[in-house]
């Protein structure tokens, strides 16, 4: 082996070396991160994940050494030994090691490298698809090495402070039962098993609650999850998720455990203190004024519902609005100040904008000195008054803009949610990804336990079937499901749901009833959830849990652009792996011993 | 909710009251793990994962609490609010709690439990299928929470000790390329890519050398792996891994790193000073004395090759000998003490035992004074020399077994390897399960780098095609694959295998003469490995690592009679979970979804 590793062992990293250190023999170990050949002197930037070190051949010195340094190209890897030097006037202000250089005595090459297909810089454009190709130098970089090195430390935090709480980190298997009807699930066919698959599960939910029927208390995973979605832009098929469960607790118990490592995890890795307790909202409200579950509230621009205002009214001698909230639908609006100053065709193409939603149009209104209305075709048939009521209702004052969206509530809430989002984005209240140095951690809060579900004409669980309900809604199961509320929470951070969970049943009478209340028959019940069933009659305890994302936690604290930035061997969109190449082609006789067969016939 | 949960919170668990709190108002939250009914006065003792505090409910004080404790019943999930007492003289020695008891003002019954399917104590002599198919109330028994309880323990101190080393937790995908020949994969339909799979990744080999390339220097990982193996007794198709990798290293240091580990989780959980450096022992050395690579050093009985030695008698007469060696087998002896005594009918029973392993008998010998042998067959046609020569090899004493195997050498090697475990457990030098009290660590080092395979004609990795050669061995590459040695190494606990690993091949051109060796093509290379030869060649560090089997490590560790009872939800050997019944039945349209079809066809 060479002599480097066995008897010169590194004595600092590239990252540490100060004045401190001032004429100390040190021995180095790295990359070539650029190189200029002075003709008497070779230097080199020396780089492994702690930093860089500036390091000096010197043909007076050592000649060989020097010679052998007019080799090194980029990303050679190779040992260094030579004395800490000081720079004298050229400081390198931007590197923590600007002070010094190494002149080196010794140097070994390790391995030599052909060029590079892309620079290992900070900022480069070479695009996503190449960078994926040849990710083990993509993540030579020092963003990616930074956002990896903050996620393990996220990882390390996150397990000692559950571990100092009593929580016990424990496994749950991979390879578990399919139950149809959830989430799109891998599947994994069975060898020893003909004809019978495994599903990869999608969460720990089953594994933890049995935990707590075992007593075991306290239970918290850092795990891998897998679901077969289709995948939006920003999703990976296998993800990670921090999941906790607790025993003998209520929402505040959960609440104050989550909040307690969000405090920690941004005081130790950004040095923010993030004040508690967090903001709470109810889900009703959350909708009403920002048409989803998951509001940024980094800045306000709240909707307005009308709906009410427009009943009222009989649409206000607007035939659109009234058979808008005829057929049940509703109407918002939302106040864009005047300070913003949107033009026409600005607003215009705000309205391609939703249109790529499934909005129709963009209703719109400016609101002039006296309460009137320009720019809108509503003016010519909307009544006085229930324009006057809008302009009250929204707090609209002179030249302020009014944005409308009716119809079937899922749409006008996504389109306004959305809309609201864009709009604070070109307007710069928030930047297009990343904090902007503000945290607005938020609890949504008493969601409805059910959504009725068109296509079926049943209820469904909004979350998930073993969700507790509120005691004093019980009584509505039977007769009105949809009056139901429940213990469960979503934790939002600017805009983005990083966590969610819920107080469970335990109650085996009252888990019966709700499978009833969605349609569920007790045969089906038992089929898909019989040993759950079974154990909540053996004396579960009360218990509550949640789970959040790790990679999307990660990716808000560290600000990155996506989350193939926090996950250091991502896959695209389709799911392929491009350094890889996975998934591959398999045998005819492997699949033979599982019992399987493709049935794909390329045209 | 209940007030036990939102007011009364819990002020201890039933593992910690002792004379320190008498006088004190305590709230707990438990099982009924028994109970006792006095008339007057119920007994219960409270259980929760941290023990047993018996608490009493009077008549006399709290008639209503009292009543309702009458209801209790084994199994039940309660608060309770009372006092802590001195027991007097009724001190319960066995439990931690036993000075106290608590005599109670309130009760809250959270879940009543139907009659159990066993008994939730120490001992049970319950069929393991039951125990499994109602695995969370065989969770609730104390030896198997201790286990889970201190597997999640070496858990965090193992993070814990990497993070210290400066070592990061770097995570690696799970969905990998489909790689042939290797173990038996797990495989997934990808239904974004009709046709195609993914392998479930057996281990993180090439995502953490790739980290290595990536620069990220010092990687560990606690780790799920799959292989769909015919499971043997002792096995699970996922297992959990500790998982290391490590830049500018050789081999001493990869041994110093994980030394310091097992010492450390050894002093830690079971107060064991385990002494450094660990025993090395050469792979030639371990096959020859002890017929495997990861010898029980316990005891001694090592084997005696005496291959050489009938050789040079030419059989001394005994053809059986002559016919073995001059086909290429081998002889081996083991000397067993005539303090064992062994009678006949034992001696006939080791020898259906070695027919259970392919072996075709049992040649044996007892020494007489003056080197005789008797009752052996062996006597009529062995000449003197021989006799001998071979009771001096194997040092034999009068009144000493000397039992023999010859042939093939891998039959020859697992038999004698076997027989010599079973002898020493016959003997009781070594307990059935567990350590006995004593830990003999041993790095087992220098093992050849190729097997020949005897099917293909070739020579074939024995570990992995990306293990170093040693430096001085390379010329044989081409004219001696079989004389070329390598930087493997596995780490043995009292003859189970916990662990190993290897210096990797950083250098592109030994890995291009390995690949040669093997026989394999340049293409085949490319195709299964092009981008890990591709990341060679950009500049590689050396680098090495090793995997410890975490279940098998806490087994050992806590004395577990199997691997089931380290795992908190096992898989049979067939591979079923009891308790969920997976792997389950999958309908027709999901299956068309992922473009299969299952061919099992029941008969």
């Amino acid at each position: 082996m060479a002599r480097f590793i066995t008897e010169l062992k590194r004595t600092h990293t590239c990252g540490e070396l100060t004045k401190e250190q001032l004429g100390q023999e040190v021995i180095l170990y790295g990359w070539v991160h650029n190189r200029r050949d002075h003709g008497g002197a070779v230097f080199i930037d020396l780089r492994d994940r702690e930093g860089l070190t500036q390091v000096v051949f010197e043909e007076d010195v050592r000649p060989d050494v020097h010679e052998l340094a007019g080799q090194l190209r980029l990303e050679f890897c190779v040992g260094v030994r030579g004395k800490v030097v000081s720079r004298g006037s050229n400081v390198n202000p931007k590197l923590r090691t600007g002070e010094i250089e190494v002149h080196a005595t010794d140097l070994e090459i390790f391995n030599r490298s052909e060029p590079a297909p892309f620079q290992i810089d900070d900022q480069i454009d070479t695009g996503e698809e190449k960078r994926l190709q040849y990710r083990y130098l993509d993540l030579r970089r020092a963003p990616l090495q930074k956002t990896l090195i903050t996620r393990a430390r996220v990882n390390h935090l996150t397990r000692n402070y559950f571990t100092e709480q009593r929580f016990l980190e424990l496994e749950t298997p991979f390879m578990v039962k399919y139950t149809p009807g959830g989430a799109r699930n891998f599947l994994v066919p069975s060898r020893l098993n003909p004809g019978k698959f495994y599903a990869l599960a999608e969460s720990p939910q089953l594994f933890k609650q049995l935990y707590m029927i075992a007593g075991f208390d306290r239970y918290f995973q850092i795990v891998r999850c897998f679901r077969d979605e289709d995948l939006r832009l920003d999703r990976q098929p296998e993800f990670t998720q921090i999941d906790v469960e607790m025993s003998f607790v209520e929402q505040n118990d959960v609440f104050d455990v989550m909040e307690g490592l969000i405090v920690k995890l941004w005081k130790e890795v950004l040095g923010v203190e993030i004040p508690r307790p967090f903001q709470r909202m109810p889900f009703d409200e959350s909708m009403g004024n920002y048409g989803n579950d998951k509001p940024d509230l980094r800045f306000d621009m709240p909707h307005t519902d009308l709906t009410a205002l427009v009943k009222q009214h009989a649409g206000g001698g607007v035939p659109m609005l009234k058979d808008a909230v005829d057929a049940g639908g509703i109407v918002k609006a939302m106040r864009v100040p005047a300070s913003m100053s949107f033009s026409r065709t600005e607003i215009d193409k705000l309205e391609e904008y939703v249109k790529g939603m499934g909005a129709k149009g963009l209703a719109r209104a400016k609101m002039a000195e006296g309460g009137e209305w320009t720019q809108s075709p509503l003016t010519k048939t909307m009544s006085a008054e229930l324009r006057q009521a809008i302009n009250a209702a929204v707090k609209a004052e002179p030249g302020d803009l009014i944005l409308f969206q009716f119809g079937k509530p899922s749409t006008v809430h996504t389109v306004m949610a959305n809309l609201r989002v864009h709009l604070a984005k070109k307007q710069g209240l928030i930047p297009e990804y990343g904090s902007g140095g503000q945290w607005r951690f938020l609890w949504v809060v008493d969601p409805p336990l059910f959504e009725f579900d068109e296509e079926s004409g049943k209820w469904a669980a909004a979350h998930h079937a073993f969700t507790r309900p509120r005691d004093q809604d019980l009584p509505y199961l039977e007769t009105d499901p949809g009056r139901v509320y429940c213990w469960r929470y979503d934790l939002v951070l600017n805009g983005f749901e990083i966590g969610g969970g819920s107080i469970r049943l335990h109650d085996p009478a009252v888990q019966a009833r709700v499978f009833k209340a969605m349609g569920i028959s007790d045969e089906e019940a038992r089929s898909k959830f019989g040993f759950l069933l079974d154990a909540l009659k053996m004396g579960a305890p009360p218990h509550g849990g949640i789970a959040l994302g790790m990679d999307r936690l990660v990716m808000l604290l560290t600000g990155a652009e996506s989350l193939r930035d926090v996950v250091a061997w991502p896959k695209t969109q389709k799911g392929t792996d491009l350094m890889t190449g996975a998934p591959g082609d398999v045998d005819a006789k492997q699949l033979r011993d599982l019992y399987v067969k493709s049935t794909y016939e390329p045209k």
